[in-house]
């Protein structure tokens, strides 16, 4: 399968690298780590099991890419507004247009651009980190849930997830990608909200009764906002409790909105906190905790 | 009247040089200042008009000033640990203690030390920050609201305030000084709180409109929880944007708290947030605003 990687940061060069070890044709669309990876290749350093790939196809434009049977996105959603420009080009007759971007709004993004059916909805449960460049740090999970947009038809879907997991990647079908987004947004906000905020490594808030009762307050008003939003099956209170369980594992992790803030980039405030804010106000769910903290991060952030 | 100023930071410093230059007998209890206020003195610059005091009766130890007649108490709230030691050796048949400190708490602890019918409560709005040792900043407002707390007679309250006013110190009276520590709350818990964490001047948070939004909504919290204390009179609404509008007149205002934080002090949590919610939740008002933020500055404190 042509597949063309935009957005080709910690998540995207991760995946893009088990998929082309896996034997599919991937096509790089690279700025930061162009040089480094046209010379030397990528190297993966993951918990899994290291490995390099000395030979890359990797590009600068991707009118040199041309169009793909499936474009995959990992874009940060504040460079959403360039999408246009760096999708256009990859699109053929029945090219598919995988988002597994942060937070609400993107698939939405895309489908207005490219067209609702082409869009397939991806959430990744991810734990990496860019180190130099050409070199990917994975340092725990990474499940994607994927769900369609628009169509009914799970067939590329299963196509799609057979293809990833032949390369290793644990891909999942969900007839309720919404659902799926939400769920990942019960550790998003907080985790990525406070690390940010408070340049914190995720161990460091859990280790505090007060903080860590914070962050189960503010999963809990994400999970109630979320059962607002006509899920195919509520998510439990007791989601929070997981999420916290499953966090004390990650040890000392830096989310990547506490890395954006650490290199200077935008965050990741829209797409993951004014977007579901917006959804859950739309239905009448008030997020107090929720909304505090996406104005303290606009207060701090470039 | 004999006096001696325990805690000379900025708010001891500036009260007992008014009072100085004013004639009374002023004693002021220092350590970091010791050298240079010995050596030369107080120099105050005010928007009322810059002055010195050549000579200044400074003192490293409280039983080298003996009994007082009041004393005056500046100290930071979470040095009220040292309290017993520093007020002891100042206490005489009649002294009064006259604490000007923030938030709650601080008269139950020196009642509990010193007997409550010595204990006058006192607020002071003043804007003023330390400058080189031996130096003060008064950059606006100081005027002090005092209040009994136990006795009901006024007259040792109207001669303490003859005196200061006499001074040139805008001090009132006030039979509900419960009301009075609140009112200070509806500004200390915003501004103190978000400035230090945030690491921003007054000026900046008003700017935005989200922030200055959320201002609001935690000022409202605390006026909230301040009306179920049994005050003589509730705090309105509208005192929250009053606030607010005279905030924007401040300028470029870095509360106490931001400068504890700067300079690796500890905050002052305890008096101004969490004795606070304490108060609130015993008559069962939740201030999630502003528990989140106690929360916040807690995690980033030293």
């Amino acid at each position: 399968m042509k597949i063309a990687v935009v957005g080709s940061g910690a998540l995207g060069l991760y995946y893009g690298a088990l998929l082309q070890r896996g034997g599919e044709d991937i096509h790089f669309l690279l700025r930061r780590d162009y040089d480094a990876v046209s010379k030397n290749g990528l190297k993966i350093f993951s918990i899994n099991g290291d490995f390099e790939l000395p030979t890359v196809q990797g590009y600068r434009r991707s009118e040199d890419i041309g169009p793909v049977d499936l474009v995959l996105v990992g874009l940060k959603t504040f460079a959403n507004d360039v999408l246009r420009e760096l999708v256009s080009p990859l699109i053929g007759k029945g090219t598919n247009i995988l988002t597994l971007q942060n937070g609400l709004g993107n698939e939405e993004t895309l489908a207005e651009l490219f067209g609702g059916e082409r869009i397939i909805g991806g959430v990744a449960f991810l734990c990496s980190n860019r180190g130099e460049p050409g070199e990917v740090h994975h340092l725990g999970a990474g499940r994607i849930i994927i769900g369609e947009y628009v169509c009914g038809d799970q067939d590329r879907l299963k196509m799609l997830a057979s293809v990833f997991n032949l390369c290793g990647i644990d891909c999942r079908i969900t007839d309720d990608i919404k659902k799926a987004r939400w769920e990942k947004l019960v550790w998003n906000i907080p985790f990525n909200g406070l690390c940010a905020l408070l340049l914190q490594t995720v161990d460091r808030l859990l280790a505090v009764s007060h903080t860590r009762s914070l962050i189960r307050q503010i999963m809990l008003e994400v999970i109630r906002a979320a059962n607002t939003q006509k899920l195919s099956t509520p998510i439990a209170e007791k989601y929070a409790e997981d999420m916290l369980l499953f966090t004390d594992n990650m040890g000392v992790y830096k989310p990547s909105m506490l890395i954006d803030r650490e290199e200077g980039r935008q965050m990741e405030t829209t797409a993951i906190f004014r977007k579901p804010l917006e959804s859950g106000q739309n239905l009448g769910v008030a997020m107090h905790r929720v909304e505090m903290l996406a104005t303290l991060l606009e207060q701090v952030g470039p």
